[in-house]
Order: structure tokens, then C-alpha cells, then sequence
């Protein structure tokens, strides 16, 4: 059998994040799918892929402008969450075509037709159908969408929840996160210029490294670097492990998808 | 609780079937959405609504072409297998956009990312959150995919399989199939001019009606009539009575989710 690795590629990193409109930069996205397409050529005989992207200004922006996170109050709300799933279909096959044209068999994973939520947490997924996928060598390209949530309506399914209960409900080797900064940092980078890059990060050093990961700075819905690592340090009792890298820097997706160690590694 | 409706739309009557490349009746596609638009603000307060489209030349052709719903034989089938889903999800986005425009909060719903199917059967697909989205007033949009089969590597989940599945596994009243006939007959009217339209079958008549159902005529890799009134037969067992009506005629979906009796009735 197959390793599975799981890239999480944020919305920063090609949906133009800060954008007061829907966008994407191009540019980025060919490079980021060139880079996945070189390395899953080398590696698809001995690993599958599992791809999940985030929604970055296709789907943040709509979400604050509605409030659909917090729940459905009436008719609009309901138009405005029909509205913000059929956008980030459109961004999911603008990426899975890009994918494409480099070689990968991406096939659109839309989560929301299959999970439920309760209280903005994920409660099920079914994993049935992408454990399939897997098996004849597909590359599933799930996404942040609005889900069913039993509690409130609806709740956002974020790439950064998907990710990893993907990796808890399959055999999961590594789980890639291209993020818009170099790894986990002892501050916010943004922020401070102090801030220094933790190489590693276990169950024993967490603890202390916990206070200054108090959330990414920019507009994100989907919560900062510390809920982030938080889920991913609970994997590593699953035997995951994970990477948290800059994709916005040449080469580094490719890099670690072929298994180079850098940024920050989160392990056991 | 509400009842649940379920409209299936053929490709026939919008996807322009005998087209020799993907390609919309965009004048039929409107003036279908506007007659459910029309038919769901009378209705919704007492009636749920699931719809269920065709692929028409969306799908046909590249499943023809390609092979994929005998399954997977190499690396182009699987490209042509995420191309085929690329496509549908295209089509899906072009309907769901368009029931906007008619005041219906259409979610697309991909099936293909739960289903599993088994030579060409569907085995188990998730229906958690169909009905979440059926309880906070969504419309779920389905359609026509290419699935994962433990069997055979992929084949095609048509949308008449994914329309009687969830009537089983939902509460349905009623299942509206639009074509492009006007019911069901005793022989194809499109090849036999004496052919008689039959308003109503039973499992006690249907093993007469059988033999004339000889499967449709046009290009259809999801199989004709016999197929799909076996199917409602084994409905109503359920408690859902189907009706099969000609989609292509102005006013009679508007007429058919309104509940007004016409084309053939399937009933215990």
C-alpha cells in the first residue's frame, strides 16, 4: 500500500487573500501546480496524494459580508450559503484544471454534500469514497466550503479542518501545510521582528511555545497558526507527521513533497 | 416536516443530448429554472426540494469516448476520469447559477465524493447531510458523475440512480422525472407511431407494459426507460409515487411540482 501525504495548500498563498474582490494570482497557482505536478511524477509510484486548498479572498470575503459562519437567520442568509459553495466550486476547478495540465488526475472533492457539523466543529465526513480514490490513483482536490451544521444551520468547513480529519480517518504519512510564512514562529513574524522560526515542535516543547501563537494577523475566518498546530500535534499521536512551509517561496512545495525537511516539522 | 419533492431533470431537455460537444439549450435551461423558481415560491413552505440534472453532452460524450464507465485501464483513463468530473461539476454550475437567478438556493451536490458504487451499482452514498441541508430550506442540486467502484475502478452514477437512492433514504412524496417524452408507452414514439401514452402503472400492470420498454433511443450511457420505471416501481413500495413528464413542453414542471396529474403516474 501507498503512503498518503496530505498537502494544505492556504489560501494566501494563491487566492490572493487580501483581495476586496474574488482573485487569483495566476502566477502563483502555475507555480504551486508545476511544483506538485514535477514532484507527484517522482513520487506517485510509492505515495498518493490527497491536495486541500483554502479559500483565501473566494471565500472570506463573502463569509464576512453575510455572516453565514455564525449561522442562517433567514431567506438572504440561505441564497448567500448556496452562493458561497457554487464560488468556491468555480476556485476549486480553476486550481483542479491547473493541476491538470501538469499531470495530475485532480478530481474535485466537495466535503460539503457529505459533512456535518456541530457548532462550527466537524462532527462526520465520509471517507469511503476518497479511500477509493486513492486506491486507483486518483488525486482528490478537497476545499473550504459552508457546510450543514446541527446546532446553527451552517458553519464553515475550513481547509485547515478537513486536512487533518482526513489524516485521522486515513493511514496518513505526512501532512504538507503551505502557509505564507517560513514555519511556526516563537512570535507572529508579521508582528515582530524578534520572532524566531521553532524548527520542531513535540507534545514536550508545546506547551511553552503555546502563548506566542495567539493567531494569524490577516483576515481569516478560519482561525490563526495556534488552532492550526494544536490539531496537528494531536495527529502525531495517530503517527502523522507534519510540515508547516512557506508556499509562497520557489521550489519549497516541491521540496517537501519529495521529503526535504525544513520549516517547521511537527512530529512525536 | 415538510415533504420532499424530488425533480429529476434529464440532460435530454437541457444539455442539448445529441450535441457533438458540451454544449447548453440555454433557452430551455432558463425558462426550466424560471418554471421551478415559480413553482418553489408557492410550494416551499410546505415542500422540500432535492433536484437531480443530466449530463446530456456533457457527459455522454467523453464517457463514450474515453471508456471510463467500463472502468480504469491505465494513467489517461484516470486524467479522463477527473476531466469527466471537472466537466459535470462545469455543467452543475451553470444550472445551480442559474436557479439562483430564480430565487432557489441551489448547493451543488457532488455525490461522486461519498458514493460508492459496485459494478456499476450504486452500493452506499451519504445522506447526513442532504437532509441537514433539506432542514435548513436549501435546494441540493445533483447530478449525473463519474464514481469510485470497488468493482471496476469507476463507472457512471447517473442521475437516475442518484434520484430513487435518495428517495429510499429519505422521506420522498413524490419523484417528478421531466424527459423528453411525454410519459411512459407501449412501444418508443419515437420509432413507433402507434405507440399509446400510459397514464398509469402499478407493479399489477407493469409486467404487460415491460416488453415495449425496450430502452431509449438516442446515445444514453445510463440506460432508457425500462430502466428508470423498475426503478419507480420499486419506490412505491417505499411510499413515493413518481411521474414521468415531458420536460421539453412549456409550463409542465411549473404544472408537475404544483401536483397537477398528467403524463404517467407510477403509484402502488
Amino acid at each position: 500500500m501507498k503512503d498518503l501525504i496530505i498537502l494544505k495548500i492556504g489560501g494566501s498563498v494563491f487566492a490572493c487573500k487580501d483581495s476586496d474582490k474574488p482573485k487569483i494570482d495566476q502566477k502563483a497557482l502555475e507555480r504551486i501546480c508545476r511544483e506538485i505536478g514535477n514532484a507527484h511524477s517522482k513520487i506517485k509510484e510509492k505515495s498518493s496524494l490527497i491536495i486541500v486548498h483554502g479559500a483565501g479572498s473566494y471565500g472570506h470575503l463573502i463569509v464576512k459580508r453575510t455572516g453565514i459562519d455564525k449561522g442562517i437567520k433567514n431567506n438572504e442568509d440561505l441564497l448567500a450559503l448556496a452562493e458561497t459553495q457554487r464560488l468556491q466550486n468555480e476556485l476549486n476547478l480553476i486550481v483542479t484544471k491547473e493541476l491538470a495540465k501538469n499531470g495530475i488526475p485532480a478530481f474535485p472533492f466537495q466535503s460539503s454534500d457529505h459533512a456535518v457539523m456541530s457548532a462550527g466543529a466537524l462532527k462526520s465526513m465520509s471517507v469511503d469514497a476518497i479511500a477509493g480514490m486513492l486506491k486507483i490513483g486518483l488525486t482528490p482536490v478537497a476545499y473550504g466550503v459552508p457546510a450543514y451544521d446541527e446546532k446553527q444551520g451552517c458553519s464553515i468547513l475550513s481547509g485547515d479542518q478537513i486536512a487533518p480529519y482526513l489524516a485521522q480517518h486515513l493511514k496518513t504519512k505526512k501532512i504538507i501545510h503551505a502557509t505564507d510564512v517560513d514555519g511556526v514562529y516563537t512570535a507572529d513574524p508579521k508582528m515582530d521582528r524578534n520572532a524566531k522560526l521553532i524548527p520542531e515542535i513535540t507534545s514536550k516543547n508545546f506547551d511553552k511555545i503555546k502563548a506566542g501563537l495567539s493567531g494569524s494577523v490577516s483576515t481569516d475566518v478560519t482561525g490563526g497558526m495556534l488552532k492550526k498546530v494544536t490539531g496537528l500535534i494531536a495527529l502525531t499521536e495517530k503517527g502523522a507527521e507534519s510540515q508547516i512551509i512557506n508556499g509562497t517561496r520557489i521550489g519549497f512545495v516541491e521540496k517537501a513533497l519529495l521529503g526535504e525537511v525544513f520549516g517547521t516539522t511537527i512530529r512525536r
